[in-house]
């Protein structure tokens, strides 16, 4: 079916290539990547956009000894077509599949895990001080593309190899685009070097003239002594020349030619050296060039229509979207705040609304954090709509910032739980244990995208900070089945009374734990069940009576174990000296693979019949 | 005693001072801060190097609506001084006294708390939006040093500001000098800009040339359409003016005219516009000016001949510096890494013995654990030297870079449990929690300095991640009196066999722990004492036969309850169904004052006196 791609069998090959055939190849690889993504979904765009790139890489660098680090990683899926991985792309993504990220794990030429944005630069720079330190000779490349600059631990990383002028290779992959657009100064700066139609000409303009005339030399040579060359500084990259990082380009990452005397060039530099290659997301997909927001994570769809074949459902983050929405028009002290997740998030609708009470600073967790703590100081209600793993990134700014002064900043925390497909990276299911130590700190959970919105009103009425998290989609029927009741704050929801035994379950565990209870009523075991809606405080009182009226607890929530609500139970029962017997599920303590929700929940013993089974022979 | 201070009242006073008047004023003030802190202790040289900075400031701003935000915070006691709290200073960093850094529970004028590095910006960009979308018309000014420039999340503010143009001033004080000597590219440019003698010469030169010659005015005018402005950008801080922040300076920081006119000039750009100041860490006191490292965060001392007061004292920084000057002439694969604290983490022999295998990478703990990912994936043995309070900015990268691929880099916690005088801010008692629901990692107390020793030797012998904390100083004894044994992984020490009731004891509370034993020994309570040298994973076995043996578990940690050991041990009791009752002694949720450490222990029970009577009543 394919001409090139069927004979290749290894990095080798590409170095016999002629240009005319990686280009041919390019073509290949690209309709293999559509062909197969719209089987199984994933990360289309990014790929579509580095095909030349990273034909280009393999040509000049050799794997067998280089080391290429892919920041965020979703965009290795050529490189893994070209290291030995094409007939895997079936099980892209599934669990005991092929993982959508780099994993040394998965093979040898991965050098680096990659999943979180803006990590590939440090990665390459220790890798690059080992091989000083050992006297080795290979090269060190980062790919990193223009959103993930604007992280601030990417700047780090320039700040200290400009420094101490590490020989690392860090290919900018700029495609004008993170997940959403980006923003920020770098992102503009990178726009004016690539778009402004003056660029080239001016540029050859102030060369020659420099050259040409006595004023122009002498100029030349006195700022060379302090800067190193007045033409890189006038005209090419100074920001990063400001730095110490030498640079090179802009140029076209789509011209194979270009590309493959460019990156060598870029070889033979000894210091720190930067190339920035324009690339285009979705290159050659017209659907994915149109849109490639709705092609960045995408799933199943139509190769000839593009339309994405997952029916349209209402999501949590939906839910979020219409929720701030609303509180935003009764409250003009609410903002919104993203970081470069603006459509992920569910903000685009609040975004279009109150373009100036919105804020994405582009992938910088920390600056956001520590902004909506200025704002709230000030009076406002800033939300942080983010995912779980992403917050991550700010804890330090969650406790130190925030939750020290007490500010009201609400954290809409996406992606908690099993995000399934994504992996290791990305599982939401350490944020009840990061965040529950910290002291002042809320948190809360709704049961059903319903009570989510209920939640997001309530919060931005109190005056404390607050953190809600909800899962990604939103498949749960209780919202049209259990109706919504008021809260009182740090007060649960009793949804059956039941006997003997009570089921504490946190968010999307609450439908899960309503299905335990029916399918063991019909063993005779009539559970009661609690809606945990606040995770911290626990409902002591509750908690109280429950066990001295005997029950047995069970508890349940996607997060792991050790720090999750499990834990903060135990902790109470304890001090009482309660000693009720006590069943905590949640996820063990190892990282977890990637793979479909249902399947991983399974697998950790969390589906109804596991849940069910666990219950019997605790009772 | 005091000419003008003595009379000060308000900081209307400051309007009305004469430039002259304001000098000797300063005077005034450096005198009295080294007169109180020679008594008390405290961040001396910071202070003395912004005195004339934070009058000027005052004499062109009005606190009464626009808001200060220092960064850090160390340097805000000539600020506190000018608001109010002047007769406090005898109470400098103790117990119910005036805090170290700015309180916005402390004064009005304390626009928002700080403590750790780099959130200045942010928080200013915060407050300056709220005052944006308010419509309110007042200033808002960040002071952030060099050194804190480098941290991450500085940058991504700048990069947020630069390109929303938001009106914010940033006040860049260059001392040179953040905790260590700064290191960094960025240090470095601001050292070029700073130094170069031809730096004055050259602007002047240049500008005129271009002015004169028509290819100068032809090339100036050709560039100003994309970049505005060849004067700024050739000359005077590219770096800022790249990302779109309007940049002015250099300036002396202690000529007090130059100050009040660039500031005032300052206040009038619309965007945002950074000031940068040169000052003299330590001016004034000639000790200080000699040695800032010293004076930055010092004990009492004699004023006369700037010797510290305090008895010099093994402490564990001491003989961490030891143990990795030991295994690294042993083991040529261990390196060491800080985030600017060489000296307060004892790396300082280290790096003299081993420059080549020693990286201060900057006030960056981010960059600096995943660059410590990459040396281990090559075959490595890095040690993160860092605070517990600290490392807290780094939790996303122990967590996705380090443990998701297990990979060996020992994270050598100082600064764990309280650390008194430095507050809220700066308590390590978070660390345990945040660090045990991490898979994979590895978490490590020491009983006493010789101990700590004998962990470092033993952790670069392993092969995952190892988290080892231990406390700031180092006054025990226990060294001296227990014999050091080997240990195996995961199993605990018992140091007294006992009866009835077991403590189990992490870190610095087991020499407590033991004297608790010698003093209930005289009410005939006899306790076994076990030293949890592994806080993960915990001793299950040794765990499970006490509690077979009916023992109850008294549990000491100096960490929050919640996420501590003693959660731990309550989930595996549980999951056991081991019914033992058990006394958890920890922190409670809840920020912990400043104060001295003893005091604090005190405050929370955690006393010999307390802990031998919450036994007492537990048995």
């Amino acid at each position: 079916m394919y001409n090139i791609l069927d004979k290749y069998e290894d990095l080798d090959d590409i170095k016999n290539m002629s240009n005319d055939k990686l280009k041919e190849f390019s073509s290949e690889i690209r309709e293999f990547l559509i062909e197969k993504i719209s089987k199984t979904g994933g990360h289309l765009a990014s790929n579509l956009g580095v095909v030349e790139l990273t034909l280009s890489l393999y040509k000049v660098f050799n794997l067998k000894k280089d080391k290429i680090i892919w920041d965020v990683g979703h965009q290795a899926y050529v490189h893994k077509i070209l290291t030995g991985r094409r007939d895997k792309f079936d099980s892209l993504r599934q669990f005991d599949g092929l993982s959508g990220f780099p994993k040394r794990s998965e093979s040898p030429y991965d050098a680096f895990d990659t999943g979180h944005s803006s990590t590939s630069i440090s990665a390459a720079v220790g890798i690059a001080r080992a091989r000083d330190l050992s006297k080795e000779n290979y090269k060190v490349i980062a790919v990193i593309g223009d959103g993930a600059l604007t992280g601030g631990m990417a700047i780090e990383a320039l700040n200290d190899i400009g420094y101490k002028k590490t020989n690392v290779i860090i290919i900018l992959n700029d495609n004008q685009m993170s997940i959403a657009k980006n923003v920020g100064s770098i992102s503009r700066y990178l726009n004016n070097l690539r778009l402004d139609p003056k660029y080239n000409k001016l540029k050859k303009d102030v060369k020659s003239k420099l050259q040409r005339t006595n004023i122009g030399s002498e100029v030349a040579n006195s700022i060379e002594k302090i800067k190193g060359g007045i033409k890189q500084m006038v005209v090419d990259g100074m920001f990063f020349e400001d730095i110490g990082i030498k640079y090179l380009g802009p140029i076209d990452g789509h011209n194979i030619e270009e590309l493959i005397r460019v990156i060598s060039k870029a070889k033979e530099v000894k210091g720190p050296v930067i190339l920035h290659v324009i690339t285009k997301k979705g290159k050659g997909y017209k659907y994915a060039e149109e849109n490639p927001n709705k092609f960045h994570g995408v799933g199943k769809f139509d190769l000839k229509s593009g339309e994405i074949l997952s029916k349209s459902k209402d999501t949590y983050s939906k839910a979020f979207g219409r929720a701030i929405l609303e509180v935003a028009k009764n409250n003009n002290k609410v903002v919104g705040i993203t970081a470069a997740m603006t459509d992920g998030s569910g903000l685009c609708p609040f975004s279009k609304e109150f373009p100036e009470r919105f804020f994405d600073v582009g992938i910088s967790e920390q600056h956001a954090v520590t902004m909506a703590a200025g704002l709230a100081v000030s009076g406002y209600r800033p939300i942080f709509a983010v995912y779980s793993t992403f917050l991550q990134r700010a804890y330090d700014q969650v406790l130190h910032d925030v939750c020290i002064q007490k500010l009201p900043v609400i954290f809409a925390i996406d992606r908690a739980g099993i995000v399934g497909e994504d992996g290791e990276t990305h599982q939401g299911v350490f944020d009840i244990s990061y965040l529950s130590s910290i002291p002042n700190i809320t948190i809360m959970a709704p049961k059903c995208v319903e009570e989510l919105e209920y939640i997001i009103k309530w919060s931005v009425k109190q005056n404390y900070p607050i953190a809600v998290r909800y899962p990604k989609g939103g498949d749960d029927i209780l919202g049209s089945i259990v109706p919504l009741k008021e809260f009182t704050y740090g007060k649960w929801e009793i949804l059956n009374d039941g006997k003997e035994i009570a089921i504490v379950a946190v968010g999307k565990m609450v439908q899960r734990a309503l299905m335990v209870k029916n399918e063991l009523l019909k063993f005779g075991i009539n559970c009661a069940i609690i809606n945990a809606t606040f995770i911290k405080p626990i409902d002591t009182e509750l908690l109280n009576k429950f066990a001295r009226d005997n029950f047995k607890f069970v508890i349940i929530e996607d997060n792991v174990l050790h720090g999750g609500i499990g834990s903060l139970i135990l902790e109470h029962l304890n001090s009482e000296k309660l000693k009720n017997d006590v069943l905590t599920l949640g996820f063990k303590d190892e990282f977890i693979t990637h793979g479909s929700t249902e399947i991983l929940y399974k697998l950790y013993g969390l589906d109804v019949k596991s849940i069910c089974e666990k219950i019997i022979s605790f009772k």
